[in-house]
């Protein structure tokens, strides 16, 4: 329904004089601004490895990990062109360290999660402290915290080593809150051994004193897929499977039970041999990444449908209040993250779970 | 700097070939999505009463409430032409209702502040209370809960009645997480008896079984200027006024202590007679409503600086972190509000008192 | 069942024997030490003001509020003699002030609540602010935070002023965590305007840099009768009456929505004229003071059951897990406080409504 | 300073009067009652497992597991005699499972911690989940959910296994709030495959729609002592060691970040070889259970001194505000627990760190 009104009309007039004012009329849009239901911009996306990797192999070739910073691909949302966002408020990439390869060391205000998806020999340095980086690993950059990463390889004997980057970039653009800084030096001084902070507050203990060095953001740097996979695989065999997830776990801050990072939940599921989940919906878009084995998505909305097939190292995207269920023949581990602490904080959290 | 590389160079085609994957290069953009400092597009903005108020009365000749649904003419940011918003993650508008008029019910997950600005006989129906709405009265109608409003007086003995609205409109779009619904009946049915909200809720007591109705939204529909008015002007007497601010009280959820509603912060602030404030900066963009007194702002940002002489009913915005300082010769009052219940959610609020 | 070992017997010497290791058998106290249900000491009390004001007068000829420190008469438990205990974990005394008295200055780690019951001219002094008592005002002096009182009366014109004392004395007895301090001043300096503290935090409004100056405890130090008066009688004109509880509020601090101090909390309930309740039960054992009207309470436990018949000014304590209902011909206020919020901080509150 | 009025005198009458009325004279108790520091009963105690053993494995031969229900000595402080109690809100005993008993499945509202001590075979069987117990685990019974435990050995290859209790039955029957209740079955029926709990609650993460099953206790039922000697061995090596503490950690519930259940803090700590610990005082008494290694604790208070040397298995209790140091020549392990979280909770903590 077209309301805008005729040219030489009075409401047209009116229109015309009052947007220099820099005021407009709420009629006009009130059905745009407050629709029935989500009408996001954002549109499923997959993103296959296979095609991936070779890019980025060939941006390895292109730019060196420290003149390029952050040596990322950007996955964008067709639905988001131009904005580096594959949801409206989370920013999503893969990055490339090679042998060798340091990458200078800054801190900003955008939180930031790793999830490392092939090779050995990289690390992330966090205030002082070095973790080598695992595939299936878990790892976050707290929010104004320096850190920079590397790879101890050498050309001869190492291997790429690449990740899946999830940031709260635009969030923080929408916010207005965006701050950075470099660090004087390339890397920052190395002060912790490397599993300090895991042992101080990964053991479901914490330090007499802690003074939440991280604001809300978790203490623990890094999730080691060792200790998820088992515990997945305990549940998968002991536990009760839930018929929209299978076994699905999130990861914590231990001094809090929230999230690791106050603007992106974190999650890791598996999905048992023969698993054929049932639809949900949910208002935080969620963003993908396969761990192992093999499954596919299906995502409806409205009239229309897709379905992904995806195997290890790919990535896909539901966009927010899209229908999805998951199927995997194999059985399956997926890792995901979103924007749901924000809608829970916000007190705008919907999910749906269809029958 | 321009970092566009030239075309027919390697990089250009890079770039082409991965476009076509949905991928994009984070390090020509790097600088851009993580800024030294917020670079919002939100720029200082004025609206004088006496300009806006001529238009908002023509807007009631060229339109019913009823048709209009909410007839209100949005305050848009200069910077942010054709968004419908104030500061990037909010909305902002003056809504007018005439004697005799009613304005259909409805309810959506947008939060919404009323700001009384001028007249009498409007009333506002928030969960069957009916709410007289009185010039410096701040109320609100939570999220996804019926609301409408009407005016009681006739077309010979009525005044027309205009207050600022305040929503959370952008940000909802923003998440994905609007949804909306129009009641059955043009006005919902009237339950509950005047003042029994503030009666249950606002005498520093609560229900013995209180259960959070509203869930972090405060479940006091109306804080009346009468009560907040005696507040500042006792403490403006008998306590320090703060070199900034002068004597700013910011509204609460009397169930939790935080913000009456999870998106938006309130605050009602006193200058007294001579005050020549100190400069501050703060990540939350604000808007402030004159409601007594006169006075001026000047914001600066880089080299530019602006000053506004402002005058009961005038609007303003400060964008994030712009420096802001108030002055007031004959002493004022002004209502505020800001997303940074947000800001403080997500752990980036900053804020920076000059000296 | 007696479970003594007879004299003589091996267990009866195993038990000598690790008596003297300062050792006892289990097995012989379980069932006391892991009671079916509360075997609480405490007995249904009642004090008639009939009764006790003669020796409160009497008390005044006594002794001087100077030399007394406090001039309270301690309500005891009958079932806790020589403990200085109304509950296990509470204390109750009336405190009495005459015209020109002053009661010197100190400070403790006990939270104290006064309750005021008769009289006018007296002032309670908190933290420099000075605040008048009025019957039926709800005051407090926090928990480390100096306080005095006096009264402004003289020996002519002037009436003795009686309040309930609340504290949690022996509760901090029990944790051994009790601290005290005379100041170096008979009273402490006033430095705040009468009222300062009520318009700063009392009008569902916070100071913008609220920083909790009383811990947990509520910045409130009076609760005005006149306020809470008004909101129960328009509650029972225009809200449904609970059915055990009439119309019940309970006093909030306004920065938390939790109790006004950490360790107890505070009622205000009206009964309409012709209530007859329903009976319930809770782990929290109250104490009631009358504030208004006439009415009946019945407590009954195991096969026993006790009426007391209550006026303005009567007190009386419900035990732990007994049962009671309230009844009133002609209406009337009751204040009430208990221990309810360590019961819900510990997690073993429990109540049961009965029909 | 005896301040009891001589017979006859008019104050003797007076009190003689009130008390009929069940009142008392608070200004003769108000220095007892308002202490100026804490002024507990508790002393000082040291339970050498040497001493303490052989009557252990005497009431193996007395009384059978399941017709003690819990087969326990005591651990009762000598200053509180006849109260069951190793501090005023604390109790604490050890107890005796043999090879091939059964202990009877009940449940309490007093919440339970086991810490093992002695031998291997046993089992603690929680919400239908049996947890093996091994030396130096740290396992809990939440509030309100059955329990039992058996010995899955023989009497010709088991060993006795012997755990420290820490209950807060001092606490429940303070606040009236004990209740309690057998199961209909001698074991309850063992509905989950051991480590279910941990594997869904320990690995820093928890199920998408986390519930608190137990409310504020924590889902995980076992710390297992393996997980948290590396932890603390970890740290002794790779973290600064704390001048009083050594390397402490406090378990905790990994939804909330608080303590494993809302009445009791459980602490490990490590003291490295040959740390002399600088002396503290805290509010809270403490138990402690030696793990590894010898040492000794130096406790003070007023003109007393007294000094402990301990090894494997001994145990002792440093009362509320009472002055305490650590030593240890070899290094050693040291399991602790105190009512902390209830200090915390109810605004009385206190703890000075002397140098």
């Amino acid at each position: 329904m077209d309301m805008t009104p005729p040219p030489g009309s009075t409401r047209k007039a009116f229109y015309d004089a009052i947007r220099a004012q820099h005021m407009t009329p709420l009629w006009e849009v009130l059905h745009a601004l407050v629709p029935q239901q989500p009408a996001t911009p954002c549109v499923p996306a997959f993103w296959a490895y296979a095609q991936v990797r070779p890019y980025l192999m060939e941006s390895g070739q292109l730019i060196t990990a420290e003149e390029a910073v952050r040596r990322v691909l950007i996955l964008e949302n067709p639905g988001l062109q131009g904005q580096s966002a594959i949801t409206q408020s989370l920013y999503a990439g893969l990055q490339l360290i090679l042998p060798g390869e340091v990458a200078p060391s800054h801190r900003h205000t955008q939180s930031a999660l790793r999830f490392v998806v092939e090779g050995k020999g990289a690390y992330t340095a966090v205030d002082g402290e070095r973790t080598t980086m695992t595939p299936g690993d878990f790892i976050i950059t707290p929010s104004w915290t320096w850190h920079d990463h590397g790879h101890e390889g050498t050309q001869t004997n190492g291997e790429p080593v690449v990740w899946l980057d999830g940031l709260d970039i635009p969030m923080l653009r929408f916010f207005d809150a965006g701050f950075a800084e470099n660090h004087s030096e390339r890397s920052q001084p190395v002060t912790k051994a490397e599993g300090t902070s895991y042992q101080r507050y990964g053991a479901n203990m914490l330090p007499v004193r802690y003074n939440a060095p991280f604001g809300q953001t978790s203490p623990i740097f890094s999730y080691p897929y060792d200790r998820t996979r088992e515990a997945l695989h305990t549940l998968e065999r002991q536990a009760p499977v839930d018929d929209w997830d299978g076994v699905k776990l999130r990861y914590v801050n231990p001094a809090t039970g929230g999230s690791p990072m106050p603007t992106m939940a974190t999650f890791m599921q598996r999905l048992p041999a023969g698993f054929d989940g049932k639809a949900w919906r949910q208002t935080d878009g969620a963003i993908f990444s396969v761990v192992e084995g093999h499954g596919s998505v299906t995502i409806s909305h409205g009239a229309g449908q897709q379905v992904f097939e995806f195997g290890p190292r790919d990535h896909f995207v539901i966009p927010s209040w899209h229908t999805a269920s998951l199927r995997s023949a194999p059985g399956c581990v997926l890792f995901s993250f979103s924007d749901r602490p924000v809608h829970q904080a916000l007190g705008i959290h919907r999910e749906e779970r269809l029958s």
